[in-house]
């Protein structure tokens, strides 16, 4: 039994996926399903607008199988990201999860990189916290940072591997593996994974769960690319537990060469 | 259909996987199982001469089902890489495989790294070919001597991605790119990869297949790695056909912000 | 002409180092001078306390040549912090610096990676820069946390490459490249670098200083390495002036073939 | 005292450059003395046929001063290698150098990465050595390839970072570390150096030299790129007999907290 925990709340999969740039629907949805994902985030700015391609998201996922990640995209401060949770909390219950009180937190003034804001990111979280949501913010990979959200009360943190969308991998891997040593709360990583390599890397260092969107939804084959995603996710968890052997210097001989014949 | 095809003949797999390191011979035969593989490399001056932890290797694993690579680990010249091979097919044949001619070629002189000798390597390859075997050169990775083992007849090309048990990873990475680019014959990355994330990069790139020994025999639960290097052998394939997004400089938002609510 | 300019002061030498961690006083001074820098930073508490190997510290360098960084060292709030910073004003002031208003402000809650804290960082320069302080903050490289940090009115920014005396050099690279291109004040690199070529990749990718002690305090041969880091950092700045060759996939034959003889 | 000692012959710099590739005939000579190098190599070929910018070049370089390494660029195979070294020995005489024996020798039948040949460069090696040559051979990072072109005679091996004018830097650094490790002759590393930060970087992890030139004569200004290439070799060298402290996966304090006031 390996099951992920967050805010109480039990998850098979270790990978989370989202719901933009898609060429389609029907790919969202059959990339949804190859990823094996079962939490899905979705931009309630975005939903609520009924924006171009997110017409009809609101019925395109069963909801009663994925469980509902409402995230704050497209917020610059704490006030609208606190404003928006509040109407991705609505959301969620009209599509039928009562008691869903996640929100993914994102405080993005910087709109070339799509960096979090680190002030307005934890003024938010308190707030947020408060009103009794199971908060999971973006973030930097700051660890110190980290550790201020943990105390004020947040479900995880989601420290970033590269600039969203930008396929980079993760940067910030140092950083992140000081997290995860300090950690309480779940790590999540999210955003810049391009590869299930860098996916397989991340679990392998020690993270709890990743959140890859981008990486899927924009490749030729999205719905393959999930596959990959789900089973190199699970494929660096495996290793985490394996134990990987260490790294030498020198060779060490497969074949041993005592006892050979001449 | 996405068949690995060495010297006409069909795999399943493209994770091949050796004998040597682990504890006990079930949990050899357990992993070997759990990895997936169809090809599985034994060292044949070992076996014969029964040297410790290679008693009833023979025995000891299902050759009707796994193709036998027979290698020539503990060569360091090509008389002696080219006797072995030979030793290896009499090996093949009474196990009962009749028409395996197959061998990976090793003629390593140097104990410390256990790297290749280019020269030797390609005297043997070009002997060996002569013979009729399908021969599978260990070698630097070295675009312009793959071309001529390419040119000798190699059934295959097997760079090294860093020194034998080492798990270094793909120190090599840059020029096992351009042997992947010029290759007429399948590119087997053989040796150094150490977790399942390195396997998984190996396959984006484009290799055919991978060959992993050390990384699962001495992890510290085989089994369990084992089966994360054959799923992500499978997530690397799969993303190298699914076509990978490319890298940015900046960031490209998830969730766009055009048409947002205020 | 190519001066560093911190808070309206001219610099020639865009490397600063430290007095901490020497084997003895007359190692630190000569190493100083190797160095070519115009920078000391000095740990105001281990001066004031005389702690061991900080006895005559204050009389060992030439105050009139040198200028004197009084930093925060072993702050782990904002409080402590803007105290210490007080006294090394003092301090500077009783050494002969009378106009000498710098401060390197740490603030450092976590005694495993001395990563600095960020919300009390800011807090702390916010209070500095109103007391007239040239405040240059000690931080993790989070370029959101650089504008806030620019925007109370710090005279620089320094982004940490790695853990404090880690040796592991510029690890987060990449967002310092962000807070490099954004930034609107000089961005110095401190902490992480342990070898000329990471102090050269500093300066290249356009750092305007860098701020290195344990690479040349606990060197084997702390006198040369001073001199190597002093030559690798004006190495860097010519070559980021200079402009260097794009990278290429493909090779680019030096000497061109057409018109060869045969 | 810190002499490069190439058979026999004593040179004060670390750093060897080219002639190709510049501009302006100008331009090439004051990046040659900004560079500080001894030893300049000449593509045989072209001087010999007056190729387009490369007229005049004999008389453009004091080689009074300055050692001229004839190369065979342009050749693509042993013989015309061992002919093209012939000319090169004659060219260094008619230019004053009577007792010029030296030939970097290339074999390079590959237009797009520019890789060299094992087995034809070592066929010259052996041939050129015996015609009482001193062969700085051109090669791929092959440990035991350079073992074999030691065996045979060569003053150098040669092994190249990453391919000919790339700039990626030094992608074989493990291999070219274990050359280092067990060469009895001086190493050089030639191609991909981009940047004085890589320049420093195998002077640092034990190189004896360096041979730069496409990033110096294609950087946007060659003059000052030449000499952050000189400063960083230097750097490099000063580096690696200083000895780096070690790296270490945790922090540790410049200003030791110990004794610290209150």
């Amino acid at each position: 039994d390996d099951t992920l925990i967050i805010a109480g709340r039990k998850f098979n999969s270790r990978l989370m996926t989202g719901t933009g740039k898609y060429k389609t629907i029907p790919l969202m949805q059959q990339s949804v399903i190859a990823s094996g994902c079962d939490i899905v985030t979705v931009a309630v700015r975005r939903v609520q607008s009924n924006a171009p391609g997110h017409e009809g998201l609101a019925e395109a996922l069963d909801w009663k199988r994925i469980w509902m990640l409402p995230n704050t995209a497209g917020c610059t401060n704490a006030e609208e990201a606190i404003r928006v949770a509040r109407l991705g909390r609505e959301m969620a219950k009209l599509l039928g999860q009562e008691d869903n009180n996640f929100v993914k937190l994102e405080v993005i003034p910087d709109s070339k990189y799509l960096l979090p804001d680190p002030i307005g990111t934890l003024q938010a979280a308190e707030q947020l916290v408060k009103e009794g949501f199971a908060v999971l913010p973006y973030i930097n990979a700051d660890p110190l940072l980290c550790k201020r959200l943990e105390e004020v009360g947040c479900a995880t943190v989601m420290p970033l591997g590269s600039p969203i969308g930008s396929g980079q991998g993760i940067k910030n891997l140092e950083n992140i593996k000081i997290i995860i040593e300090q950690s309480n709360v779940p790590v999540v990583i999210d955003a810049g994974i391009g590869t299930p390599s860098e996916a397989c890397l991340g679990m392998e260092i020690g993270a709890d769960a990743l959140l890859i969107n981008s990486a899927i939804a924009l490749a030729q084959n999205p719905v393959k690319m999930a596959k990959a995603m789900g089973l190199a996710t699970q494929a660096g968890r495996m290793a985490y537990q394996a134990g990987r052997i260490p790294i030498k210097t020198h060779a060490n001989a497969s074949s041993p060469l005592t006892g050979v014949i001449k």
